[in-house]
């Protein structure tokens, strides 16, 4: 059966009890530094979700500010989003951070660092790496490196794995980059916690109390979106939005279950079906 | 035959006509900052080595400084040196960017730069990383990265790439963790200048004027200097020195030709053959 193109979405998406949405590129696009403009027609697309009945998270890899920083400037762009509906790395970090008795030493933005405020830091026995921008700095790194080798089984987690994005001032190295560095230099893989990791779609469904079958991802990254939520059973659709590229339709390993030009056509689709 | 021990080199050693000899962990120990002390009997080897007739070079991939200053801090612990006898990465890296046309963007420690003095550095298309240490900032790395990102072929030379290594305030992440983030954001691999690169090794048996089989190498990392100088077909005695560790004796893919517990007494087993 053919699987590109909104109408053949009849059969399966029949099925779906809740939403996931990706946030940058199919919501709005960033302007960096809290800036930021709405994608058309997805203020309302996600009204009509709302309206619909049909369950909803929003799941994020932004690392740069605390989830209610985060929902206030989707909420002064328009949308209809509260912090309890945002599945985002560092609140999924903290609860592995609890789960195994980990002290994070943090590299992270310093607006991200109030959603570790729970969290045991004396004594670190792990590194947790976020999108820290300005705290990269060659000292920064440094202490982090040493923290890391001089654990008995270094724990590196990091929040994302992102190459690069960009910002009105340009593009910037993203935590991946960084990430790496670490990796190499301590001969370590890290734990990548956010998308596309099976644990953070896991729990987004958790959230939702709904199993994969029942659940659609919806983001412009073909990799981290597409792929992530696939591997872990759910259907997904690529936006032709934000992040996305013609180039992306001939993907060597991944294919959507749909493409749609934005998150509005997207919605129009799966709320015919129901 | 046996390769471990010097007793069984008497074989191939006879056959030597020049040493390379790696200089921080077989001449002396860094101590950081242009600091350092000498290995006990290495002042002495070198001597008795130039006095012997052998050929040598120094082959290092220190790239924090020019080879002028790198030789006046060996001449300053007593070591009989001159800047002609040193290969080093920098200068390899200049013959590279004259053979190819390539302007580079310099991401390397202030004291580097002079040694890319006769480069032609106006509008990049190439980008040249060394161990740049504190110029290892955000805003140098978003720089270096928009520019590889931004050719239609990046091209990346890094000047070695070492993981880490210790200074007397600790231990400092090197260039090629560095490398790996730029290779990551970008999707590329590195061209690597320096031990353990075979052109390099090729450089110095060039300048000798000597055949890999009549060169024997003296080094204390089990894969820069001795896996690198193999693959080249030198013979590669590993010293008991420096960042040597007992565990380097297991190493899966690595075997030295011999081991010695430092400089003076491979030069003593080496002048007895000839």
């Amino acid at each position: 059966p053919a699987r590109r193109g909104g109408c053949e979405m009849a059969a399966w998406a029949r099925a779906v009890r809740g939403l996931l949405l990706d946030v940058s590129g199919v919501l709005y696009d960033s302007g960096g530094e809290g800036g930021g403009v709405p994608i058309a027609g997805s203020v309302e697309a996600v009204r009509r979700i709302k309206a619909s009945g049909l369950k909803l998270r929003f799941c994020t890899n932004e690392t740069q500010a605390t989830r209610e920083q985060f929902v206030k400037k989707l909420q002064g762009l328009g949308f209809d989003i509260s912090v309890a509906e945002v599945t985002a790395p560092a609140p999924a970090a903290c609860r592995i951070l609890k789960e195994r008795n980990l002290r994070p030493h943090l590299l992270v933005h310093n607006d991200l660092v109030p959603e570790f405020a729970e969290i045991d830091k004396t004594n670190p026995n792990c590194v947790v790496i976020g999108d820290a921008a300005e705290n990269f700095s060659y000292a920064n790194l440094n202490e982090a490196f040493r923290l890391l080798i001089g654990m008995e089984k270094p724990v590196l987690i990091s929040l994302g794995r992102g190459r690069y994005y960009k910002e009105t001032d340009g593009l910037k190295l993203d935590v991946g980059a960084y990430m790496k560095a670490l990796e190499y230099a301590c001969d370590i893989q890290a734990e990548v916690v956010g998308k596309p990791a099976k644990t953070f779609f896991e729990s987004a469904l958790a959230e939702m109390g709904l199993p994969p079958q029942q659940a659609i991802m919806i983001g412009d990254d073909i990799v981290n979106d597409v792929g992530g939520a696939q591997r872990c059973g759910m259907r997904a659709l690529q936006v032709r939005t934000g992040k996305y590229r013609p180039c992306d339709e001939n993907h060597p390993q991944v294919k959507p279950d749909a493409y749609v030009n934005n998150l509005a056509e997207a919605v129009d689709i799966i709320l015919q079906q129901l």
